[in-house]
């Protein structure tokens, strides 16, 4: 069974969309994930019965519990409780009785498509003299007498379209011109056939694409798929090691990211009943290797210190030219980067957050490589951090991705150490938000001691045993678990946690440092991403992953970085506005610091 | 038999270039049409001695008259007499013996490399810091540092190709940057590669083409081939009216000019060793209808009136979006145009006359249809004349194409009318030069009457008969003709040519009127392209085509619209001339003249 399911959301009054999503959510976790404020008052545990939808397609069958808080007219037509109704396979999802906003794409973006600004492809409409039978100026001559202020620049093919209704005895043309940046026609039509642009956000694990209207700034279609360069390696060093095997490798994971886009940008105009050729611009996102891959760029600078790839800024190159299935006339802009292994992901990021650069904040964004950026006054230091893949769920013994299976949450209550799991089966793991919750609640009930040690204590809620990794506690045995395999968590894995969030821990106190502040100082955090979209804020202090702050000022900000690629994608504006944001952030090395390694012991310790 | 035979010339400090020609010409003759100007005294007509040169591959045998010219000794070495030797397939020509300058190819343009302005595509030498192991510039960073004055504008394979040389440890690169319009940089390589442009010449009837020096100006190559769309009609015409049965037709017209140029190119790089992603300018000049073709543009506009195309101005694309063999990079500039069907090869032509613009003079171009542009103190009147194909050979009883059998020239000699034919073998034909001299010649010995009838003089010097076309002199027998088809000349052939030349005179008288001046203002007549290059100043005048005038001021430019197209290419000053010329042009279209009817009438006559 494929893990990916395709949820279309119908809402009465703003069409609909379609999202993937994974077998094993309720959907009431699949809406909020979506940016939906849904109806409800105990936040999906199944205790206020307000959160009703109704659902069509592969979801659990209606359990009695559920069946209590509807009427028997309401299960008739169909209505569920979204956090009892798991997702199976693919869905649909009518709001009909959800109270809506009219803009739902946008809405799921956190995006407002009146704030945008010039997307710097436009329309100007044109009238220009008919063909008169006595009157030889040619069609070209025409346009550039009514356009004396821009610069023409048409094909043959589009002359010879037009020449088409320019037919003799009519005595004037309607004609609009597709301006680009304010100063070139590229292409004159008889009729807007509209100005469409995609936004893009290359993650090492998924890629993000919005399609959008450049004139409206409406969100028209998205998609999301598996990055499937992870056929080259799940991580992107694997993959930078994998192209230094050849040109071949090197090519193939180009060609692979390629055709992964254009498999989405194909979906998005299937749903949207577009065509390729009428997309007009590009922007692109995501962090440098990957904007490497897209570029078809050598990666091996990345293998090796000082990790330097071929660019840091910004990039502009025809679309086309890339193999994008796009139109030839569209120019693909990739964001400045910020250095190293902080890319134009990051830079989208803080396009977001408007005003709020000028306050003291942290923007973090957990991967395998976590990027940090400290702001204040206006000013910013960026870093990288090595992480590690322990938040993704590599390197630890029972570590797995967020899916179905997977322990997402764990809890103390009523003197017991409790966990939730995707999907409705077993659990087979554990993923990173998982580990951050295991790890303070193991804290807070002193199983493991400051220094990473797991305690005698540790017996008291699970059964401990002497394992090749060290000791371990085994929290759902092999009887019990979905694969016959025990999920457990040794002493080993909590050294992977503690270089992990040390990484990321020292990055931010180096920054604090280098701006001379102190945690205290911070008006901010905004965790970015999928992963920072479902951590506990209270947790991330508690481990130490965060300094201590009041946790109501730790913000999860979503998809930034696809936010920040659509604003660029809208707005020339933003893309200047961009370039001189990489002016005020300095790049800092952390390996370069003289006491990084002993900010770094001093953070493994919780 | 193939009529055209290459040729290749060799000289000592010069290289060596090759070109097409027609077997049947003698070596004298081929020199000469290439611009060499050729050692003797008797104009080749084999009574001198002194055009020795050595020739190797398809000659005729040496006859005892050149043998009394040359030492046993030179013979012995392959010296030929060049007037003697006639081309019968492909030869290889050393001009050892010749004194030549020491640009061939240029001389054979009449263009001087070192006139030429800025091309707009040069280098840029720099040097970057190389890549040090503890400092993380990236490349790209590097060179937009060096060039901060500069848009860079580089393609992700030229980047990955620069990596590679970007070796750690290498304390400095030495770039060059290749410099687009003196503002962007679109290459950037180790070595200079050297820079290639492309100048184009589209004929109805040929096509040509040279290769140059970017940054010297010298020509690399030069290649001439037929028009291969003739297969769709000798005459533009019959182009215009196939390419309307269907878009297939119109498709095939544009790939079999693409095809053809292509196949100049390959010709052209295989001679100089160059490759095609080298040529990064393309300059191309032709009739309207010809660069509608090279386009891929609807020229129906051109098959009824007002005869218009779609544009009259220049009109600039990326030329391998036409299919040309060049770089990516490579913008094709089309010249501006003049108005209806005078084009850019006369714009090309116009530009070689430099100062002499500023004279009063009358630039005359004869083809199917005469191109005249009229110019007085650097205001100009230009206008095209459907002048029919009776100067290339068509319409008549025995008109030809200039070729092997072709009757050339026809003179009067001791009470004779005599004649040379090109080649060494029969007769089949008359061709446009001949076509001249020979109605010249008639209407001297009063042969043709003013009014164009042949009178019973003609009978002393031909056999007079009565044909279907009228009272018909035979020139050449049946018997004595290659093909066994008698050389004539009838009432209605005569009636051809007085249209031809009618309608060239009356273009010229119209121009005169516009301009309020008589022929004695003129001070130059500039006769262009092939046709013109082979005429006989005084037998024009004789039979009306010119005005009467000083034969001295009328001048022959050789092939002008390939000179232009290559200034244009060598200048991008040349470009903005040719714009500001455009403006200085008032195109007449002479069925607008009320008195068009009544001029054209009187001009009939001789």
């Amino acid at each position: 069974m494929s893990e990916q399911c395709r949820v279309k959301v119908v809402e009465a009054n703003a069409g609909e969309h379609s999202f993937w999503t994974l077998a094993g959510k309720n959907v009431y976790q699949v809406l909020e994930m979506m940016g939906y404020d849904v109806a409800g008052s105990c936040a999906g545990k199944g205790n206020c019965g307000k959160c009703k939808v109704r659902v069509q397609g592969a979801v659990s069958d209606m359990e009695a519990l559920e069946q209590e808080y509807l009427m028997s007219e309401e299960i008739r037509q169909g209505v569920r409780l979204a956090c009892y109704s798991v997702v199976k396979g693919d869905i649909t999802i009518y709001l009909d009785i959800m109270p809506t906003g009219h803009d739902a794409k946008s809405r799921v973006l956190k995006y407002n498509p009146n704030s945008t600004g010039h997307s710097g492809v436009d329309y100007k409409y044109i009238f220009i003299p008919g063909r008169l039978n006595d009157q030889a100026v040619p069609l070209y001559d025409r346009i550039q007498t009514a356009l004396p202020e821009y610069i023409l620049n048409l094909s043959p093919g589009n002359l010879n379209e037009l020449n088409k209704v320019d037919r003799p005895g009519r005595p004037t043309l309607e004609l609009y011109a597709v301006l680009f940046d304010r100063r070139e026609i590229r292409l004159v039509e008889r009729e807007p056939q509209g100005l469409y642009g995609l936004a893009l956000d290359l993650g090492t694990t998924s890629l993000f694409a919005a399609l959008l209207d450049l004139e409206t700034g409406a969100v028209l279609a998205m998609a999301s798929q598996t990055n499937m360069q992870r056929i080259y390696g799940e991580d992107i060093i694997s993959r930078i090691t994998y192209s230094q095997t050849g040109n071949e490798a090197a090519e193939s994971l180009h060609t692979v990211l390629i055709n992964n886009l254009n498999a989405m940008i194909d979906d998005m105009l299937k749903e949207s009943g577009l065509s390729a050729h009428r997309i007009f611009k590009v922007s692109a996102v995501g962090n440098p290797v990957m904007l490497h891959f897209l570029l078809g760029l050598d990666v091996s600078g990345f293998g090796t210190t000082p990790f330097t790839g071929l660019f840091t800024g910004g990039f502009s190159t025809r679309a086309a030219d890339l193999g994008l299935n796009v139109s030839n006339l569209a120019v693909m802009q990739i964001l400045p980067q910020l250095g190293g292994f902080v890319g134009a992901d990051t830079t989208a990021c803080l396009l977001t957050l408007g005003n709020c650069l000028q306050s003291t904040f942290l923007l973090i964004d957990i991967g395998t490589n976590g990027e940090i950026v400290l702001g204040h006054k206006g000013q910013m230091w960026a870093s990288s951090a090595a992480a590690g893949p322990a938040f993704e769920g590599g390197a630890l013994s029972s570590g797995m991705r967020a899916g179905s299976g997977a322990i997402d949450h764990f809890y103390y209550q009523d003197g017991k150490i409790d966990f939730t799991t995707i999907g409705e089966g077993r659990s087979r793991g554990i993923c990173g938000s998982g580990i951050i919750d295991l790890l303070s609640v193991l804290l807070a009930t002193d199983c493991i001691s400051p220094g990473g040690n797991l305690t005698s204590m540790s017996s008291r809620y699970f059964p401990v045993r002497e394992g090749s990794r060290g000791q371990e506690i085994v929290i759902i045995t092999a009887e019990e678990s979905l694969t016959g395999t025990p999920v457990v968590l040794n002493q080993e894995d909590i050294r992977q946690v503690q270089l992990a969030k040390g990484a990321i821990r020292t990055a931010i106190d180096i920054l604090l440092r280098q701006a001379r502040l102190k945690p205290a100082d911070l008006e901010h955090i905004y965790m970015a991403g999928a992963f920072g979209s479902y951590l506990d804020a209270e947790n991330l202090i508690r481990i130490g992953l965060l300094p201590t702050i009041d946790s109501s000022k730790v913000k999860n900000i979503g998809n930034a970085a696809a936010q920040g690629a659509i604003l660029a994608l809208m707005s020339t504006d933003i893309i200047n506005e961009a370039s001189k944001l990489k002016n005020k952030v300095a790049y800092i090395e952390l390996a370069d610091q003289a006491d990084f390694q002993d900010v770094f012991l001093n953070n493994l310790n919780f």
